[in-house]
Formats: C-alpha cells, sequence, structure tokens
C-alpha cells in the first residue's frame, strides 16, 4: 500500500524530531526534499532512496512524490520546521486533489521555525501572536503591509517568517517602519538566526535598534506586544498571572 | 547541578514528542505538571516523583517547581503542546527573574495544539495566521475583540484557542460575528476537537454554520483566509503556487 507523508523534521537538529517523523521517514522507500533539508537528516536516511532539489522547486518535488506514490512507493516529502507551516503540506494536498488522485496523504506536524526560536529567546509567545512572511514571492506586498498594520495596531506579538533576502534587501526596513506606528520604539525584539542548525545565534533588541544588516533568510523576529519585556537574557510575554 | 526544563509533551499521544523532551523526562528527578496532562505521559514517568495539581494552579506549581530546583533537584515542568504557546515558559520565567534566582530554566519545545489540529485538517495555516486565545481569565474581553477584528479584517487565517467554556458559553459567538463582518460566511471553518487524544473529532463546516454547541475548551477552530477551500475532506490555504 502505497502512501505520502508530509513529515516535519522540526528546525534542524534531529533531537526536535517527533517520534512520529522518525517512524515515517524508517518505515518509508523514499526521501524527497529540499537539498539542505535532507542534508540535515542524512544520518537517519542512509539507506533510502532520497531524490533532492533546489530551492523554489517546490511544485515539481510534489509531482514528483505524488509519482513515486502512483507507482507504490511509500514516499516522505519533507519540510524543516512543520510541514503545515509554510512548508510542502498544503501544496501535495492541493496537486493531489486538482489530479483527483486517491492518495493517502498524511501531514505530520513538527517543531516549527518560530516555535523553536521562541524557545531560544525564553517565552515571547506567550499571549496572542500574527506569524507574517515577508516573502512577497507567492504573495501580494500590499496584503503583508496590511497585515502588518493590523496585526500592530491590535497589539499582537508579531513573529515575522523570511524576513530579508537579497532580493528584498528593504522589506524589513518597511515592515518594522509600519510596526513603529503602534508599537513604541522600546519594545523588545528577538531574532534568531539558524535556529537549532550550525551558526546559531540569539539577539536581544528594541524595536528602533534592530540590526537589520544581519538579518537573513534564516532568521526568525519577533518582536514584542505592549506588556513583553526582557530580564536576565530572556524574552518574556506575560501570559497575565498576577504573581 | 540542578535545573528545570518546561517541557512540550506535544497534543496528547506519545508518538509527537521530541526525542529532546523524552530525553529531559528520563534525566529529571521530578516531573510537575496539571493531572491531566501528567496522565497523557504516564508509562513514561513511572520511575520519577511526580507532583500534580489542577486547572489554574499554574502559578503554585511554577514556585513548587523552582523550590525543589533550589533543593538541588532536576526538574521538568510539564505543559501539553508547546510550553512556548499559552503554556508553562513564561511563568516559569518571569517567577524566577523576579526572585533573582540563578536556576537553569530551558525551555523544550513541542508540537503545538494548533500545529496538530492543522495537521488532521490539511494545511489550513499555510499562509499567515493569528493565533488568538478567547479566553477572558487573564486578558481584557475587549483586548480580545480588537484583535479578531484586525485579525479579520486584515484576512488573517485566524485560530481560537480555549474557544468556549462554561463560563463563556457566548465568547464564540461573538468572536464568529466580529469575523462574519469581515469574512464571507461561506468561509470554511475546521474544527477538532482532542487533537491526539481520546475522543478525538474533527469537523469541517462554514463560517455561517459553526455547531457553537459542539465546541469546547478541548477544541482548536481554524477560520479560514479568502483562499482557503474544502477537497476531499482537506481544508486548504494555498501557498500561491500557480500549478
Amino acid at each position: 500500500m502505497s502512501w505520502i507523508k508530509a513529515v516535519g523534521i522540526g528546525p534542524g537538529s534531529l533531537e526536535h524530531m517527533t517520534l512520529q517523523a522518525m517512524d515515517a521517514l524508517k518505515e518509508c522507500d523514499v526521501v524527497v526534499g529540499y537539498n539542505t533539508y535532507l542534508n540535515l537528516i542524512k544520518p537517519i536516511i542512509q539507506d533510502k532512496k532520497i531524490i533532492g532539489s533546489g530551492m523554489r522547486h517546490e511544485v515539481s518535488r510534489c509531482k514528483k512524490a505524488i509519482e513515486l506514490a502512483n507507482e507504490g512507493k511509500k514516499v516522505c516529502v519533507i519540510s524543516s520546521g512543520d510541514p503545515g507551516i509554510y512548508g510542502m503540506a498544503g501544496l501535495l494536498l492541493e496537486l493531489s486533489a486538482k489530479e483527483g488522485l486517491d492518495i493517502k496523504i498524511e501531514v505530520i506536524p513538527g517543531i516549527s521555525a518560530v516555535n523553536m526560536a521562541a524557545a531560544l529567546l525564553g517565552a515571547p509567545l506567550m499571549h496572542d501572536f500574527a506569524l507574517i512572511s515577508l516573502s512577497d514571492h507567492l504573495t501580494p506586498w500590499e496584503v503583508i503591509e496590511r497585515r502588518l498594520d493590523s496585526a500592530a495596531q491590535a497589539d499582537f506579538v508579531i513573529a515575522l517568517y523570511n524576513p530579508r533576502s537579497h532580493e528584498r534587501e528593504n522589506h524589513l526596513d518597511t515592515a518594522l517602519e509600519i510596526i513603529s506606528k503602534y508599537k513604541p520604539k522600546d519594545t523588545p525584539v528577538g531574532i534568531v538566526k539558524n535556529a537549532s542548525r550550525e551558526g546559531e545565534k540569539v539577539i536581544f533588541t528594541t524595536l528602533e535598534s534592530v540590526p537589520i544588516e544581519n538579518i537573513d533568510m534564516t532568521s526568525i523576529v519577533v518582536i514584542g506586544n505592549k506588556n513583553t519585556f526582557t530580564i536576565g537574557g530572556k524574552m518574556i510575554t506575560p501570559r497575565g498571572y498576577k504573581l
């Protein structure tokens, strides 16, 4: 019986993988994924057929996985973090539904980058938060601006994915400008680069002092709400308990 | 050397725990937690000292954990899901910072309820989303209303935690009314009750047909954005790829 599992491998280090994800990778015939992520789990997929490809080949990766499942294979399509959060789950389900295929597709959740970043920063996501990707590769920039504006105005904690790349060097500046219309300039900001991977770096700063030039596509940026504070090297958003 | 680890045990079933969480529970002397969650991981903590308490005893649980660590113990404080998302991480860090203690506190992320619910629904969180708790136990209701309004207006996918309890039977009605000011009434809504636990139930519906009376504190409610659709028993928010 063939199947496809969209497997979340977590942020990087193998210790953040779930038992279910491990099992799926053990049971499958083929692992399909982005080369960088395949490298992260190399030690545990050495006896598998591996089909890797580069960035922005998501559609062809999913089509390949569906093709393999149609041939009777058990296929894991990996995403870093959680396949359901800016990962491969949606695309797989969409393509399979569009083609009217009857393949069993299961989504195996993983620790997403934002959960890992929060853990490394302390506890910045203890209250309502909004997750926004600054990539306008697939989303009009106006939509992103509107979401930044609304989320800041309603005092959400805001977590930014894909904050800055060579193709969009100014997006983060613009985003922080929008957020600064509503949030005070001393609002705590936490930045995590390469969470749970080689080169991991954690930066604590404030809204007016974000070191833009240090931020790239491997970074998650978390901007606090009006109650967030930093103490003893930890960024904390109180839930509201009386202490 | 004593320590405290705020451990995310995931949504329920042991297979969703990470290796790091398993290791922490193996290495500790004492496990502190809410009785219901201690029950979920009973099989793997049978040789540990266990300190359980009821709902709303979060502050005393954390104080107890700090006391035990001060006595030299290695302590795991468990949260269901992720301790950094409406869990125990913030409270632990706050209390320890407030008391000026020098205890090593580590946050071990887990699969949060919303990630699990999304995986069971299909892929509803593939685009920017806002996570909002409808509990006004620790947050003024006006703040919650404002966040609902802003998130709906900016077309976020919205995930609701603590959607309904006996103490606040009407919160969900009000929340859906606010959201319906901006989102069409046929917007897909997914509801997951008891994700990854006994009695798990997945419901697909639309904004105008939410079965309020079936929803309780064990439920997560996910309301789509304007591109979300349901097909073949899956709720999918497209990321925007051209297919």
